[in-house]
């Protein structure tokens, strides 16, 4: 029997309507840029396995470190010891987040990165006799799939079960460059009664909504608005962070920097599941007391495991390297061309890019989960190179690895895709 | 500098007040039962790293396997894709897992699959058209950590400031044998208006609680009535999963089977994070439908992780050994000799034990963070034995592979701790 017949008998798959799509392609191999399925096909990984394997899938350094850590030390709980591998990572990591990063709080996927974040947030203003209740959200974010993080999130796809459970949300639209007063006028309203906990967002990149860019300056004025009305401020960097905007992080971009930063995918290079929520000595002082009730409860069994912390110093190490630095310098300069060359296509709404992602919207009305999407899927995939359209965006997030070669590939598919649509 | 001391300039730690306990001890190696700190002191891991490693640390088989998987295929998206470690697990799950459970769903942790469960058991009603809203949990219970999950732990241990936000959850007590007619009728009472979505559990042994076990006979009744109810059942086996009860799961001791399963810890044997959500044919199915909204739309990105899938497949394979299985024989043995030998002793209220959990109460009464909680867990440091007191609680889960002489060590020093409260 073939994998893709085993799959069915025991496996439920996320984000999947079983009885429209029964069938998942399945992969064996996977090595640098290429993934190669059962039948021996290839294809160019053009979207980085959801932004995670951005040194390469199966990259030789980052597999001899992470075996190498997993023959010392496994695993260790984490709220009575600590261990090198944690102790180097945050000491890494503090050198390469924005300014005022200080302090590592490890949990395991993007989800609960911001679990931890809203209820440091709320914990914050808790100890300091201030309760506040509400949070601030873009339209059209998303922050993940748990009842805290789905409250936040403004991407309510599908979760009609679950709305009468979610934390209560104010949404302000995304800085277009002429809206930023009627956001500043709308923050200051929302919060005219001193309730506003936190505002969380994706810095400059809303990914799950279609890799949409907002405005730098906007998103500035915003912040700084946040800081003065006494409001936390939330960067979840979970698909930005890490090089992906051609900066560490999107943060860099920005004057005004968060007091709290959610981190995963790209954190561990593809391989370990691991997220960190950092913040600044600020909200770090605001939990220390002699009263053990002010202290920060919240726990995973695997929090800071040994192994994906091993795992994301070596990713940090190719990161910060020359090579690495240089190629997404290169894959930026490679997109800008391709947006020259295809922006006055009449299938081509717009286009946008930063760093090693780019982004187009085609001229058509597409659902997010409709016909032509997995029209365009399919299409890619015949001609070897996976991209997963959202709605009727098509974007690229290349791993910072990807030869010249295979991006020009990526470019021509998307070229020929536009022929058909 | 000491790990120690390089720990607090950066390192949040969890379930830790950090003015009152600010250093946390350097762990630098893990090899079977032994953990040994930066000084070269070792400690027999007598809870299993938090119930994980229940295979030994670094076990060369699960590392060999995992480090093969690695270098074939590290990840890849689970929504479009599948690929043979999932499969395999997938199938080694379902022969080993409780009857009925048919269906694997991959997330990250326990409080993911708590997550993944709550969201479950309210869709399949609202699929049906019959919304129901409300939980029934144990008191004492504990789920995790996230909005969801804390909502059905009650286990509230310092959760003040997230108290607005939980799920309404109402509460029965354990059955001990003689209450169960009174828990049946507060279930049938809190379901009259049939609002009852699901009934969640820890099966036989409520582990933060401090390793409670309850009468399976009544647990028993509690389910079946739950189902005559159409009120949905999920056992929360993240603990008690793998074979720590002596049999391969908690809920093999109960004949009524659960419709959810929650599975993590000592799923992926102490190397890497992931969990397992499991379910019945009937959950799987009410989210089949022409219609896209009736999926499930919960997803993380590492979620079936092939490496973790792999490394799972291993300690599957090491669980239903023979050899393992001996020893898991033996260690029950052992504990139940231990238990006679000190359940006279005048410090000791009461002594409990199933599999390789043994647990006894010592006559005293402490807070869970308490001072005697504190001076009990340097006692066994200070003897090269780490043993971590809940309350007024000492308990044993030692990882399968433990030899008798270090479990008679165990048992010496909590004798010996006795003789000092």
């Amino acid at each position: 029997m073939t994998l893709k017949q085993r799959d069915k008998k025991h496996l439920w798959h996320p984000l999947k309507q079983h009885q429209l799509h029964p069938e998942s392609l399945a992969i064996v191999k996977a090595k640098g840029c290429i993934l190669t399925d059962e039948d021996g096909n290839t294809y160019i990984d053009a979207i980085s396995s959801w932004y995670t394997c951005m040194y390469g899938h199966c990259n030789d350094y980052i597999i001899d470190k992470t075996y190498a850590q997993m023959q010392q030390l496994d695993q260790i709980m984490f709220s009575d010891f600590t261990h090198e591998p944690a102790i180097q990572l945050s000491e890494a990591l503090v050198k390469i987040l924005p300014k005022g990063q200080h302090k590592i709080f490890f949990n395991d996927n993007g989800s609960t990165a911001v679990e931890a974040a809203i209820k440091m947030a709320l914990q914050f203003h808790f100890n300091g006799d201030d309760k506040r209740s509400t949070f601030i959200a873009f339209e059209n974010g998303f922050h993940g799939d748990t009842f805290g993080a789905m409250s936040v999130s403004g991407l309510s796809v599908y979760n009609g079960p679950f709305e009468a459970f979610l934390i209560n949300v104010k949404r302000i639209p995304t800085p277009n460059g002429s809206n930023t007063e009627h956001i500043l006028d709308l923050i200051k309203d929302y919060n005219a009664q001193h309730d506003i906990a936190g505002f969380i967002y994706e810095p400059l990149v809303q990914g799950a909504a279609g890799m949409k860019i907002h405005d730098a300056q906007g998103l500035n004025a915003i912040l700084h608005c946040c800081k003065t009305e006494g409001i936390l401020t939330i960067a979840d960097e979970v698909m930005t962070g890490f090089g992906k905007t051609g900066r560490y992080f999107a943060s860099d971009h920005i004057d005004t920097k968060p007091d709290i930063i959610c981190l995963s995918k790209a954190l561990t290079a593809g391989l370990i599941p691991m997220a960190i929520t950092s913040c600044t000595h600020a909200i770090y002082d605001a939990f220390l007391s002699n009263d053990m009730a002010k202290g920060f409860f919240h726990c995973h069994t695997y929090s800071a495991n040994p192994i994906a912390c091993a795992t994301a110093i070596a990713g940090i190490e190719l990161l910060t390297s020359k090579d690495i630095q240089q190629n997404i310098k290169h894959i930026a300069a490679s997109h800008a061309a391709f947006a020259q060359r295809i922006q006055n296509h009449p299938k081509v709404k717009s286009t946008r890019y930063i760093g090693v992602i780019f982004a187009l919207d085609l001229n058509t009305k597409t659902e997010r989960y409709g016909d032509l999407r997995d029209k365009l899927l399919t299409f890619f995939m015949d001609r070897g190179v996976f991209l997963r359209p959202l709605g009727n965006t098509i974007y690229i997030q290349v791993p910072y690895v990807m030869s010249s070669k295979h991006l020009e590939k990526i470019y021509q598919v998307i070229e020929a895709a536009l022929e058909i649509v």
